[in-house]
């Protein structure tokens, strides 16, 4: 059986979510990050999350790529789409942007401005500026979503509940300053409502 | 006729490299970046590239679903893997690292500390941090390529040309703290020799 590594509060939320909304039969299995004795060390040299081994051994990193690897499996679904569609490209397009720009431009520095400079003094400036441009990038999809419920085609797909784990940590940033973007919060109602992400959340909050 | 937008020294070779090697019927346009009245911002409203249009006008952005989408139009050439493989899902998983962890995580904040901070004091030190960071990063890739000559499988693929990219912007940091990563030198060689690698390099030095 495939083993999916996650740790709560991590972007690993994203593929636990779609293997609940799927219901493949993948093990969750939940490890502690930054202890030089965790489990995961054996499975990822880089002692990241999220982690899929397949049955094989085969080490998949990355929700931009365990997302769609996933999300393959059950086709029928409707959560991606075809190989060589221009929906599947536009799908993977919004996880990428998602990825780059909001995940690793701008939540990283939120979280860990020491990653970007190591004089504390700088800190409370990078995470502000940074809090401006995680605006930018999630107005750019606010207006996206402006007059649609989805962000690719008429479907809740893999892109949408990407996004909708990104909107849900807003709030862990303690600033009002997203309060603007109505078309964001209406989609992570929407992914809110899912019984898989609500079973994901609840798994992930156990001890 | 689909059109990839693209601007010299930026993250579009990958992409116009893969057009170039998959021989696509696929239009470059060259555009400047980050001035008001490039044709860029008719395309794509954050004014970057690479931007794909298809056709029928469709948008498609990040090189972590343009090279998956335009590997898709020629399956036969083996750059990509089959829909629903664990190879393909490996190839995505390094793209998506190369994209998020090299690009986003450390070149990012060593050609744009600005980004980062406001403060101009600051930047040297995001550099060389950064600069840190990528060895890191990086290294991780040459560990893998000990012993191997492609990232995935036992052949060239568009994980390979996008890592091999990345390996020919190291002399443009003007540090020698690269030098010891041997195996990646040796894929960016593999890559630098391949004639479409040659032919947009050569394009995008053109006046």
């Amino acid at each position: 059986m495939s083993v999916l590594y996650i740790a709560p509060g991590t972007c690993a939320q994203a593929a636990h979510t779609l293997v609940r909304e799927l219901e493949l039969p993948v093990a969750i299995e939940r490890v502690p990050l930054r202890t030089p004795d965790s489990p995961i060390h054996r499975v990822n040299p880089l002692g990241r999350v999220p982690a899929l081994q397949l049955d094989d051994g085969t080490l998949i990193t990355e929700n931009s790529a365990i997302l769609p690897y996933l999300a393959d499996l059950k086709p029928q679904s409707g959560l991606f789409a075809p190989a060589g569609s221009a929906e599947r490209a536009q799908i993977q397009s919004w996880i990428g942007y998602l990825a780059f720009e909001v995940h690793a431009g701008c939540l990283r520095p939120i979280f860990r401005p020491d990653r970007y400079s190591a004089d504390e003094s700088t800190h409370a400036g990078i995470r502000a500026q940074a809090i401006e441009q995680l605006h930018q990038a999630l107005a750019h999809v606010d207006r996206h979503l402006q007059g649609r419920q989805w962000l690719v085609a008429e479907r809740y797909t893999i892109a949408d509940l990407y996004l909708g784990m990104f909107v849900g940590w807003l709030p862990r940033l303690g600033s009002e300053r997203f309060a603007d973007l109505q078309h964001l919060a209406r989609a992570q109602q929407a992914f809110q409502a899912r019984p898989a992400t609500r079973q994901a959340l609840d798994f992930e909050a156990a001890r």
